[in-house]
């Protein structure tokens, strides 16, 4: 399960990823934060047009292919 | 020059980018937000370690390599 927190927390934000599909029209925005002292993992969050925030797995191709989506646009 | 305002305003946050490199051991997280209703422009907004934020030129081939570095690590 996801639990993303503010970003400048210095620990990791998300506690598990969503590795099922989300269609890029929910997507408001993505926020990838790289590998470092504060956590292991690089950490991609996306903020959903609900509001809500959903921790993707940064190894799945879908969330590759969407934010090469979001750049090439 | 670069203005980034907060993610969930209802316009454009960038009013310009910056195209000179910047290395990614300064940058903290990088914000993706697709072009939409609220603005034209794909914007790409870096956070770096000293809390500055800067609005990025998607189509910046720099920019494009380091977000993948972000997702490869």
């Amino acid at each position: 399960e996801a639990m993303p927190r503010s970003a400048v927390e210095l620990r990791c934000q998300c506690v598990g990823t969503r590795s099922r599909f989300i269609h890029p029209k929910f997507i408001q925005n993505v926020n990838l934060t790289p590998s470092g002292p504060h956590c292991k993992n690089v950490e991609v969050i996306a903020t959903l047009r609900d509001g809500r925030e959903v921790c993707l797995e940064p190894t799945a191709p879908w969330v590759k292919l969407i934010i090469k989506a979001i750049l090439d646009k």
